[in-house]
């Protein structure tokens, strides 16, 4: 296992080389398994090797889609990347079961963003607070630059406020900045911006206040830019019963309760939700860490680690809505880049932010009801173990005749890898 | 745009029809796009399409390495699967800087796992205690069947507790169970562990004690999965002089203690790492969505959103480590069905669950460590945007001659989208 220096200014078939010799023990399967992966129009690899660095392949994702969406009143066929099973299909399920009854309805809560200039100070609060307030037109100004075409396009700086936050840490201020964005997710035009909120910060204290920032970053924590997705119906409609509807309802909304309650539960109720969001957002082309740390971050701003789903039964009518912070865009970065991306957006009728917004709120919503569903009924393995087996059977090669054995097998019994192997060899031996 | 029945059931071929009839206009470019990700190789192509539900082509994320790592000693060659710019760039020089130092430091510090039956019950808890604690032998006894081979590998349940939640929710009661499951994930395990553990539940309580068991699922939630990286030097080696040293390191320490202490930022600087953990987490096949839930929640464990990582300066010696929860396996699932995946694990030396665990708590930290270099020293923007700058002109098919020019005025200019693209205009003007 050896060392290199200058890797990156390898050639891509050089770094294939250099790997295969020093960690792949020369095998030429390796190599292969490599290559196979590459793209044969030779433009479009190159495009796919220069979004990252140090690129030796494509890692291949299912890019799926999941129909009959009504969302507001339109129909959306949604476009999903994910390696898990079951998701699609949940999603698929659940637009289907909530088609004819009124489809998910959605709002935009607030389209805030944010972002931070992080500073030291060591003198009287008041002083900085007046030379703050004198100058504020000053960090708007020298920004002009950079807001200009954001501006056109409706977005642009909305507050810079001056923040003491000594209490927290000595002599730790920031200045806390608001921020729209039209239909760019934003990062680099806050990030800019901020960066030049910190020189223009600089120029205006110094060498008076001595201020010295430590960092300018944009913050993916957005309770500001929310959206709530919510489907409703009356309770009888719930199940072909009014017991089983009853039954099913008090059920569903008991659990959803328990997730407000229990972290345990909330994190992997809310992991669910984010099996919905994150394939919309992969299949979208924006950062599904960007949306992760934001979601999860929302979820225990209350203190507690709590479910992003909620139910409320009244009146005979059951409610069940989410409410995510997410923060995304539908132009720049990887949407103008990575053509299965301008696919998926074009399938969603080339969405502004705002309405992709919904649409990934309404995905995270079916995902969660699907699998809320699943948990309350059969449970969760059934469905989960079903697409898993298929895994397994395809990774022996399993003969068509081979796989409806192990499906008839395995509808009775538990499904483990261990189990799914055994039964194989013996059906072979 | 139309609904449709029985859509799952199409060919692939039939899929692609209807989204590119119904949904993109009849466009034969977006039906080139989608068929020109397939792979020639059409049984590699059906492999991935069952990964999931109505897959109909393959989302491309670049796989890259990160050479130079070295961990507890040896060196390693990470695989990263990311589509953002710089993370392999900063995860690589991060490996370089701290190769000379010592390299990277790790701990296992646990490796538990858990699961829960979530259940119901409306008399005295003291009974239900009772009739638990005498039959508790019957749990691990009728799951037998599903851990005989789990037991084989060194894994198992480790604990099943009964739990009273009637505080938080009316009737509500646990079986709080923990589980170790060797090289594996675990999530099959444990989840048909509980659906087993909510049968023998409702046979030993019921008709007796009606109890109504409401769901069985593993958690994602995992602060006893736990793993330790660190890396530490002298101040003097941070820098060529001294005074840089102490300077950067002092920058370096309060920018962490800044995300300690600010949740807006602490969000950011996880999001950070993640990009490290989730690079490696895809690469060897594993659910970053459940990693991500269990990372962000842990971050919130004490009421407050916190930093990942910390900085210790004491003795003239600057230690940076990061604590995080990862339950990952290294067989089952993808592990053994996803070619390069296969490929990346034996870059890694087929690594243990808990070698795995080591590695990815190693990439955060690295990733970790370039960012708040980045930004405690140039700003972020700098590197950022090269990377950007690059792929914008790649938009716009520019010559090498064209993008030697662009990459020479935005060393001096803010290159945001609309600057670069007024840029490329001009000088094609």
């Amino acid at each position: 296992m050896s060392k290199i220096s200058g890797f990156s200014k390898l050639s891509k078939s050089d770094k294939v080389d250099w790997v295969c010799s020093n960690y792949l023990n020369g095998s030429p399967d390796a190599r292969l398994i490599i290559k196979q992966y590459w793209n044969s129009d030779e433009k479009l690899q190159k495009l796919h090797d220069e979004f990252a660095e140090n690129t030796i392949s494509n890692y291949y994702l299912p890019f799926g889609i999941a129909p009959n969406f009504t969302i507001d009143g339109k129909v959306y066929c949604i476009p999903m990347v994910i390696e898990e099973s079951s998701v699609i299909a949940a999603a698929s399920k659940a637009a289907k079961f909530w088609d004819n009854k009124g489809g998910f309805k959605t709002e935009v809560v607030s389209l805030t963003k944010v972002g931070q200039v992080h500073f030291t100070f060591k003198g009287e609060y008041e002083n900085l607070k007046t030379q703050f307030d004198e100058n504020k037109s000053t960090f708007f100004h020298e920004a002009k630059d950079i807001t200009a075409n954001m501006e056109k396009r409706g977005g642009g700086i909305k507050s810079i406020e001056l923040i003491n936050k000594t209490e927290a840490l000595e002599d730790y201020y920031q200045l806390h900045c608001t921020f729209v964005t039209a239909d760019a997710m934003g990062a680099n035009f806050i990030n800019s911006c901020l960066e030049q909120f910190g020189k223009t910060l600089e120029k205006i204290m110094n060498p008076q206040f001595q201020v010295e920032v430590i960092m300018c970053i944009l913050s993916n924590y957005v309770p500001d830019c929310l959206v709530r997705a919510e489907v409703s119906c009356p309770i009888d409609a719930l199940a072909e019963t009014k017991e089983d509807a009853e039954n099913f309802a008090k059920r569903f909304k008991y659990a959803v309760e328990i997730a407000n309650v229990e972290p345990y539960r909330a994190v992997t109720h809310n992991k669910g939700i984010m099996n919905g969001i994150d394939a919309v957002i992969l299949a979208t082309g924006n950062d599904f860490r960007a949306v992760e740390a934001g979601v999860h971050a929302y979820a225990a701003k209350e203190g507690q680690y709590k479910s992003l789903t909620h139910v409320e039964i009244k009146d005979n009518v059951f409610r069940f809505w989410i409410e995510v912070p997410i923060a995304v865009g539908t132009v720049g970065g990887l949407t103008a880049l990575h053509p299965l991306v301008k696919v998926a957006l074009k399938m969603l009728d080339n969405p502004s932010a705002e309405t992709l917004m919904r649409i990934i709120a309404v995905a995270g919503l079916a995902q969660n009801f699907g699998a809320v569903n699943s948990l309350v009924t059969t449970g969760i393995q059934k469905g989960h173990m079903k697409m898993h087996l298929l895994n397994i059977l395809n990774q022996f090669d399993a003969t068509k005749d081979e796989k409806e054995k192990a499906v008839e097998y395995f509808k009775t019994h538990t499904a483990t890898h261990s189990h799914v192997v055994d039964f194989i060899k013996s059906i072979r031996s």
